[in-house]
Formats: C-alpha cells, structure tokens, sequence
C-alpha cells in the first residue's frame, strides 16, 4: 500500500491523481492533500478518502471545513499547512501538483522528510533544481517524473545505462498557434490562446504551450532530472503529441514512449512505477487509425520563449528563477488582458536583461529573486 | 571479452556482425566462424580474425583451405562442421545467421553447450521454438533477437515486467510491392520482388518481405521469443521502417525502439547487451528531415502469406515447419523464375492444406515433415 500526499488536488493533475487513486483503492491510500480555494472538492475527498490531513489556502476556509466536524482529518491552512501535508508522517510518496513557485519549499521540506516525489510542478525543479536533486540524491529519495515528456524519458530509460545517452529528443505540440506565423501571433485573443488542440490542461500551462515557454521550462527540468547537459536536449514539432518524448542512445537507437494524450499515464506510471497496472477506459493508441505523425524541427525565432529558457539554463544561478517568474508574471497580466501575447516574452526578455545571475544560489535567495521579479512587472502595468 | 562463434559469415547479416567485431576488437574476439563457400571471405576473415576454427560447406573447400597453411586456425567441414562451430568451447555467445532450416540443429546444440544465442535465423524459432525455448530455459542461456523487430521489442521490454505486456505491434514496411494491389501482383517479375524500398538484404528474406511471409514467420518468432499467444501480436504496416516495432502496455502507454533502417544496430545490441556501444558511421535519425510516418491497418486479404503464418502458429506442431518448408521451397522455385510470385502463396496454403500437423514434435520429426514438404513441392516443378 502506498500512502500518497497530494499537493494541489483541485488542479487539472490533482483531479487527475484522485481518479487514479480511486480505482485502485487497494494500492493506494490518500494520507493527505491541499486545495486552494475549492472547499467542495476538500469536503467529497474528505468523506470519500478519509485522509489524516488537510490543507486548504485561508486559515477561514479551515476554519468553515473544521466547523462541519471531520472528526477523522485534521484541517490546516497557508503555506505552513502545506509543508505540513508534504511531509505528513504517515505518507511515502508526495504528488507535487501545485501551479508555480509556490511548490519549491514544500518540495525541499518533503525531501528532506524523504518522501519519494512525484513531480509534476515545473518551477520546482526550474528554479531550484540544483537544490532540489541535491538533495534528493543526499536522502536517497526517487524523483518521478508527472509531466508526460519527462515520464516518456523516464520510461525509454528503464533498463538503460544513461552514460550511453546521445541525446533526449522532447517533443512539442507547438500549442494553441502552431500553425500561425510569427506576424499572425500579434493580434490573438485570450480565447484563442486557451484553446489547446491536443491536451486539456489549466490556463497557466496552456498559455506557456502557445508560447513554447512551457517546453523551455521541461528542458530545464529534463536538465535536471536525467542529469544532462543542455546540449544534449533538443526539442522537435510534432503536432499530434503521439510520441511524449524519446532518448537516442550513443548506437543510434531511439526509444520512445508513445499514446494518446492521456495525462493519467503518466501521473499513475510516477505512483505504480516501476510496475504498471491497468487503466480503466483508457484510449488505447491506434496508429493504423491516426495515419500519420508529422515532425518540424523547431523554429528559434517563432518561439523565442524557447531560447530564453535555453539561455537562462544555460547560464544557471538565479536566472532560471527570473525567467519563471517573469514568465509567470506576464502569463498573469495576459491572462488579465492587460497585456497582448507577443508581450510576454518582451517581458521575460527585459526581466532576464536586466539581472544578473547569482550562482549557486540558497532557496531564500530564489524566493528573493524569484518575488522582486515578479512584484516589478506586476507593478508596472498595474 | 566476448568470444563469438558467427553461423553464416558470409551472408549479409554474418558480413555486418564482421564488421561490428572489427569496430569493437578490445571488447569481441572471434573464435569461430562457418561460411558457405565463399572462400575468398573465409581467408580474408581468418587473417584478420585468427579464429581457432572454420568451418564451410563442403569437403574440397576445407582441403583447399587447409593445404594453405592457416597454422592457427583448424578447418572443418559440412554439417557436423557448423555444429562444430556452435559449440566451440572456446566461445560464450553464438551468432546463428545462418539462412534456413540448416541453423536448427547447431542452434539445439550450442544451447545445450551452454551458449547464448544471438538469433538472426527465423526458422530455428519457427520451425523448433517450443524445443529452443524449452532448451534455452533448462540451460539457462539468452536468446537475443538480432532481426530488427524483434530487437525492437527486446529493447522496449527493457526495465519492464513481461505480465504488463498488452500487446506487441511488429511494423511492416510492406515491401517491394507495397504500393500495388492485389490484381497488380499476377505479373509482377522477379527483378521488381528483390526491389526492398528501405533495407538491403539478402534475395530469400527480400522475397519474403514482398510476401509477407518474413511478418508472419516474424510473428511466430515472437510468439516464443517473447513467450505471448498469437492474439497479443499485432502487425501494422509502416512503410518507412523508421519505427522497427512496439510494446503496448496494460496502463496503454506505448514503447517503441526507432532509428533509420541498419541492421547494425541490432546486430551489436544483441552482441553488447545490457550495455550499447558507440556505432560508427550510424546515421541518426532526424525526424524533422523525414517529416512524417505514415501507419496504415494490415490487409490480411491483399497479404494471404501472413494469415497462413498465424494459422501455422496457432496450429502448432508441426504446421509451422511446413509453412516455413514450403515457403522456403517456393521462394527457390520463384528465384529460379519456374513460378509467379502468387504461385509462392498456393503453393504455402496447398501444403498447409495437405498436412495433419503433430503436436510437440521432436527435432528428427521436423526435419523430417521439413525435407518431405521440400521435396515433395520441388519434385513436382521439375
């Protein structure tokens, strides 16, 4: 039985963890888990999982879910409650689900805790990775990949020696605008943006697909978590997003995990691994059906996004950290319509201009770095 | 130091392992090899190589060969000559490249000498797979598929537990004839059937690649390979061989083994296995400059040769060494332009017909039902 603490049940991966907890009930028992906001969603699992422990965001919606008397959960809240769900005593393995930077901390507490980490939190590892990994290897803890490109690695490694890795080849879909040129890309909407053609996924993740910076965020993961260096991850177009991701090996052979896009692969491979079980109502991949997969190598200049997060990995310390919080700042304002589409990456071009990375920096400093960078785009276009 | 003996160095799989062994000499010596009658090869090999023993087919040739002089090298001869071979004390893994029925008996001895097997002759499997199976099984030796697709799937099993198998997916590249239907196959000459779009092999296994008959004995192959019912191996037509085979698995998650058609490749990954090497001159796979695959349903109607295999196989017994007999008769009698190419099927499917098969026959027995359904069909086209 693997005891599970879920962070971020409420997201677009935790809705998905639930589900796959779920159906195998007798694998799998769900110790503890955060929400936001979505007090609904904290009650049903409460009644239906009978976790030990609960986090939501304000201390009044703890207090509103204590008053209705879960006798068996305790009710936390704030960013203590969430390290407090992260390293929860009676669990083995944390899903990481939340969105943004805010899942750094807990992840290093839950580390540390050694509980294995089902990582499905990008920033995590792109702002702290070589924290993060350090310690991971010091505590002896597994990282698992969620994301359904790292998972496609990390399954075409099993059973590998990755000193005969060539390269990781981590495929694309190319997102909302993958068939528009860069002069199409001035005037798109929000609504355009949101429309992803492949995966149905949360705002956030899906605007950083149209901009490509979401690909740029997993090589600097990929980085991180198969221990390579920059110029052996490359990224190609490939729009039907059949083939997750592939690994060429020094004799010339490519492995690759392929499917239709199903995110719950990947989530239940990261609990089952390194076995698999069965996945109810699955959608099996019939390429006889599909016909055809397409690949493009990738355009640089439509997608500078990508290039940033090469850059900013490349040049290490603090920079990944501003990348993704001015990433994440600018995200917000679109979001927001206060800016357009093609501003997001003059944001994160500027944010990255003007600082100067730090090497080898602590987490205080990344939280530092990672909310001055953040507070000064936001002000601006207050 | 792996120490070899190569079945069949002069065919085109035994020149490609020649040269696998040249690239690598601190890791691979060659103790022993047998080629047909190509003595120039078997002279050329034992200077470079000095192998302790030789073996060719015929009694002449072995004189000729020891009247000059190779001091270092024992020449032998015939069939006890290949089994010779086979079991060389001296060598721990046997590359068994041999064409046809001929490698079954050295195959059966090298296992019981406690060899592993490198196996690139389809009929051993075929025609003996429940004998070669059971042997390899008791002797506790690996058979490590060298075929292209079956490496694939040896590949892609790698780090996985064989009860999660869903189903294996062998691709066909469709062969010579791919492009034409049914009613275009009457006149087709042989000059057009030797015509491989994407691999260059030898004339009998190209032949069967235009019949469809190399899926089907690729799929009984698998079948003991693989140790999985006929109903859990699916073949899918992939014109640009670019993806050599697949494993799905119960969670539906897909591996597949990629790279641009060299038989090199699996040929040394048979031979390095668990570990891969550094191939030289390989040419990598760029997707981006292929730009797309295409997958198309398997037509058992326009490809009669790959039911006949499945039927053999789920038959049983003795009814694949006919299928296999037959085939190998045919391909000759096509060879020698004395039938039309969808006489070769007939001819398969007459014989199929005629035969009550034995269960768990004996290795005298298929050899037996072998020679008579050899005869019996070259006797009549006399």
């Amino acid at each position: 039985m693997k005891k599970i603490s879920l962070m971020g049940a409420s997201g677009s991966i935790g809705l998905q963890t639930l589900d796959i907890l779920r159906e195998h009930k007798e694998s799998f028992e769900l110790t503890a888990f955060s929400v936001g906001k979505n007090l609904n969603l904290a009650r049903k699992a409460i009644i239906e999982f009978q976790p030990k422990l609960v986090s939501v965001q304000l201390k009044e919606d703890a207090e509103t879910l204590k008053s209705e008397g879960f006798s068996h959960t305790k009710i936390v809240y704030g960013q203590a409650g969430l390290v407090e769900v992260a390293v929860c005593p009676d669990s083995d393995t944390v899903v990481n689900a939340v969105l943004g930077s805010v899942g750094l901390e807990p992840t290093m507490r839950a580390i540390e805790a050694k509980k294995n980490i089902a990582i499905a939190n990008k920033e995590t590892l792109v702002t702290a990775g070589h924290l993060v990994m350090e310690a991971a290897k010091k505590h002896n803890v597994s990282m698992l990949p969620v994301d359904s490109e790292h998972s496609a690695i990390f399954q075409a490694l099993q059973g590998e020696n990755k000193k005969n890795i060539e390269r990781l080849i981590i495929t694309a879909s190319g997102g909302s605008f993958r068939d528009r040129t860069r002069d199409q890309l001035s005037d798109v909407t929000l609504k355009d943006a949101l429309h992803h053609p492949n995966w149905s996924m949360g705002a956030k993740i899906t605007i950083d697909s149209a901009s490509m910076m979401n690909k740029g965020l997993e090589v600097i993961e990929a980085h991180w978590l198969f221990d390579l260096p920059y110029e052996k991850i490359d990224v190609l177009l490939h729009k039907e997003s059949i083939i997750h991701s592939m690994v060429e090996f020094h004799d010339s052979s490519v492995i690759a995990q392929l499917g239709s896009p199903d995110m719950r692969v990947p989530i239940q491979y990261a609990l089952t691994y390194p076995d698999r079980f069965t996945l109810k109502q699955a959608d099996r991949l019939r390429l006889e059906d599909i016909g055809k997969l397409h690949f493009k190598k990738m355009d640089f200049d439509r997608f500078r996004c990508l290039g940033f997060a090469y850059e900013a990995g490349r040049t290490g310390g603090t920079m990944p950290a501003v990348l993704n919080a001015a990433n994440e700042a600018a995200v917000q304002l679109f979001l927001e319509e206060k800016i357009l589409f093609l501003q997001i990456e003059e944001i994160i071009e500027k944010a990255m201009h003007e600082h100067t990375s730090q090497q080898q920096p602590d987490l205080k400093t990344i939280q530092e770095v990672d909310s001055e960078t953040r507070s000064q785009i936001l002000s601006f276009y207050k």
